[in-house]
C-alpha cells in the first residue's frame, strides 16, 4: 500500500479546514439572511441522470466518475450541483415556487489537474426556481455582493444578457447556428485579448466584416450606446430592469462576458477580485429558463436563476489568514490531573473552548504544545489555586500571567 | 432516463435538512468546545488504502463502492472515516500529539437496504490520537454526554473494557484463539438473550461449562463483584480509573457491552436514549491503540480513542421537530416591487432572514405562500407605510398586526 490520497484529491488539515469552515459558514449565512433554504442530494447519481439530453453534455461526461452498485446499476458521481436541483424539482412537482434554495456540497471531475484544480471540490449553490422576473436576477447578484461582505472581500460583478449578446451577433451578421460557437470564443476576450479572438473567429467561418463590426460592438461601455447602435432588444430592456434593483457602485455591465455555458437563456454574471493579482472569478451565474424544464421533459415551464461560488478560489485570496485552532485556552495541571479535567469542565459550561493536558506531561511540554497550535491562553491550575477556587492565566504571547476567579478567566480568555 | 436517486440514496429537503444542519451545528460546536480541530478528507480514496491489512477488514471490503478514475487507478468510496485519518496520520509525521481531530462527513456503503439504512449516510467522528491515559478515554465519554444535552435528548452510557471481557473469556476457559468468534456473539446479548447466545456460543465448540460460567459472569452488576469473581485485571484497573473520571450518573458499566469490531483494545462505550423506543444506540466508540499504527507500517505506536455519533438514528429521535424554514419574515409590496426590495434589504442589513415576493403577485397569494413555508411573520408595504416609514407587520399565526419603524420590525421577528 502507497500512503497517499487519490490523485488530484486532498486532505484540508485543521488550519485550513478551521478557515474554510469560516467562509461556508459566511455563505450560509448570507444565503439563509435572503430566504433560501438547504438542500441535500447524495454525492452519487444514477448515470441516465447525469448522461440525459439537457443535463451537464459530452463534455463534462468526459470526466465525470463512472461507477456501478452490487445490483449492477449504473452510477455516477456527480459532476455539478445543478442537475441534481433539476432532479429534485422534477421528482417534487407540488414543490411550492418560487423555490429557493442552496447547497453547499462536493462536486467530483475526473479532469486535468491543473494548478489548484481537485477532482474532488465544494460548490455553494444559491438558485431561485419558479419566477422569470428581473428582480430575482437582482436578488442573486444582491447575494453575491452581501456575501463578499461577510466574508470581508472586495469584488465587483460584471453583467451581461445572453439575449443582448444574442442581438449583437445578429447585428453583426453572424448566423443563427454559429451563435454558440461564437459565444464560447468571445468568452476568452478577457483572456487572450481582440486581436487573438478575432483570428479564432474567422476560422470558424465568420467573415472578416462580421468579426469587426461584432468586437467593435462588444467594446462599447454603456447600455445607451448599445442601444444607439443595434437599437432596442429584450436583452437591453431587462438589463435596464435588473440594473434598477441591484445596489452598491460594484455591479458594471459588460458586453464582453459571455460565460461558457450553453444553457444560460438571460442575464449572466461574474464576480471578480477588486486590488487582487487573482483574476479568476469568485462567484459567477446567470439564468437558465428552458434547463429545468427541458430536463423533467418540457411537461412544466420552470425558470431560474443562480449563482455558485467558488471556493477554491475564496480560499486562495485569504491565504495567510488561517488559524491553527479555534481552542481559546489549554488547562495545564500542576500536580493533579483531576484539576485540569474540573478546570477544563468549568471554563466549558461557560462556553469556553477548552482544551487539557491528556497526556500528563510537565508545565514546559505543555506549554510548548499549546505554543505550538497558537492556542491564546493557558490555565495552570495547581494546589495553591485549587485552595483559592482560582486559575492562572497565562497570556501565550506576551507571558503575562493573572490569577482569576472561574468565571473573569472564562471572560478574559473569550474573544 | 428515470427521474429518480440512486437505489439506497436520498435527498434531504429542505425541512428535514435545516433540522439536520441544527443537529450537526450542535455537535461541532461541543466538538470544539472540546478542543477538537476540523479534518476534512476526501470522500474518494485510493483502493489500496481501503482495502490495506489493517483497514476495515474483508466484510466491509464487499460494501466498498469500487471505481477508477482516466488514468486506470483504483479507487472506492470511504466506508468510514477511521481509516482516512490513520492515513492522514501516516501522511503527517510532524503532527504534533495528542491530535484531537473531528471529522463530519459522508461515508458510503453498498450494502443491503434495510429500514432507514442509506448507501450514502453521515458520519460525525471525534479521535483522540496520541494518548493512552484514561484521561482520554473519560474526554470522549464526556464528550458525549454534552453533545446530547446540546442537542436536548436524555442518554445514558454503556460503557466495558475489551481486556476485562478478555479477562472474563479465559475465566471462563476459552481461549484465545475463540475469543473474537466468542465477542463477535456476546454482542448480541441484548438483541437475542442469554439462551440464545449460549446456542450459539456453544456451536462454536465451546463447552457447555464454559458457556454457563461465561453468562454467569456476564451477568455481573459491579466492577467490585467482578473482581472478586475473576480477580483483578488491567481491565479493572482502567475501568475505575476511567469512573472516577467521567461525569454524571448517566455513565454505567456492562460487562455485556462488547462492540463487534475487532480493532479495540481496551474502553468500549455506546450511547443509547433513554425513555424511548428507538433502541439502537445513538453514539459509540472505544480505545484502539494498535490500529494507526498498524495501519501505518509499525513504525510508530500510536494509541487512540475516538467516537461516532450515528446522526441517522440521532435524526429519527427528533422525528417532528423538523422546521419548514429559516426566514424570519417575508414582505410582501403592494403597488411598488421596489418597495419590497428596500424593506427586505434594510431587515436583512438588521440581521433579519428575510424573504420577499419575487413573482409579483397579489397579497392574497403571497400570504398563501408565507403560510405554506410557516414563516412567523409577513411584513406589508403599501404607499402609506413608504410614506410613513413604517411596515405593517402581521404574525402570520394570529393575524394580529402591527404598524412598526423598521428597526422596531427587526426586533419583534427576530426570535
Amino acid at each position: 500500500m502507497e500512503l497517499d490520497t487519490a490523485k488530484g484529491m486532498k486532505d484540508i488539515p485543521p488550519e485550513e479546514k478551521i478557515l474554510q469552515q469560516g467562509v461556508m459558514d459566511s455563505i450560509r449565512r448570507i444565503f439563509e439572511r435572503y430566504g433560501f433554504a438547504p438542500l441535500e442530494t447524495p454525492a452519487v447519481e444514477r448515470w441516465d441522470v447525469l448522461s440525459a439530453k439537457y443535463a451537464g453534455g459530452a463534455e463534462i461526461l468526459k470526466e465525470t466518475f463512472k461507477l456501478k452498485d452490487q445490483g449492477g446499476r449504473e452510477l455516477g458521481l456527480r459532476y455539478d450541483l445543478t442537475v441534481p436541483l433539476a432532479r429534485f424539482v422534477g421528482m417534487n412537482p407540488n414543490l411550492k415556487t418560487p423555490f429557493k434554495r442552496y447547497q453547499i456540497e462536493k462536486v467530483f471531475r475526473d479532469g486535468p489537474i491543473k494548478l489548484g484544480r481537485c477532482r474532488e471540490f465544494w460548490q455553494c449553490d444559491a438558485d431561485i426556481v419558479g419566477s422569470q422576473k428581473m428582480i430575482a436576477d437582482a436578488e442573486v447578484i444582491n447575494l453575491i455582493l452581501d456575501v463578499f461582505k461577510e466574508i470581508g472581500l472586495k469584488v465587483m460583478v460584471k453583467v451581461n444578457n445572453r439575449k443582448l449578446l444574442n442581438a449583437i451577433l445578429s447585428y453583426a451578421g453572424i448566423k443563427r447556428e454559429k451563435m454558440e460557437e461564437a459565444i464560447i470564443i468571445i468568452d476568452k476576450l478577457e483572456k487572450i485579448g481582440a486581436e487573438e479572438v478575432g483570428k479564432e473567429l474567422e476560422k470558424t467561418e465568420i467573415s472578416k466584416e462580421s468579426v469587426k463590426k461584432l468586437i467593435w460592438a462588444l467594446q462599447l461601455q454603456t447600455l445607451e450606446d448599445m442601444k444607439e447602435i443595434i437599437g432596442g432588444c429584450d436583452g437591453i430592456d431587462e438589463l435596464e430592469e435588473l440594473f434598477s434593483y441591484v445596489k452598491g457602485k460594484n455591479v458594471f455591465f459588460d458586453a464582453t462576458l459571455a460565460r461558457g455555458l450553453s444553457y444560460y437563456t438571460g442575464t449572466i454574471f461574474e464576480a471578480f477580485l477588486k486590488d487582487s493579482e487573482i483574476t479568476s472569478s469568485v462567484a459567477g451565474g446567470g439564468r437558465y429558463d428552458d434547463l429545468i424544464g427541458n430536463f423533467i421533459g418540457g411537461k412544466r415551464v420552470m425558470p431560474a436563476v443562480g449563482t455558485s461560488f467558488g471556493l477554491n478560489v475564496i480560499m486562495c485570496a485569504l491565504k495567510g489568514k488561517e488559524r491553527k485552532t479555534n481552542t481559546r485556552v489549554y488547562v495545564i495541571p500542576i500536580g493533579n490531573v483531576k484539576w485540569g479535567l474540573k478546570t477544563a469542565e468549568k471554563l466549558r459550561e461557560l462556553g469556553v473552548n477548552a482544551d487539557f493536558d491528556l497526556s500528563d506531561r510537565g508545565v514546559t511540554k505543555n506549554l510548548a504544545y499549546a505554543s505550538s497550535f497558537e492556542i491564546p491562553y493557558a490555565a495552570l491550575v495547581g494546589e495553591k489555586e485549587m485552595k483559592l477556587k482560582k486559575i492562572k492565566i497565562r497570556d501565550m504571547k506576551t507571558g503575562k500571567e493573572r490569577l482569576l476567579g472561574i468565571e473573569s478567566a472564562a471572560r478574559a480568555v473569550k474573544k
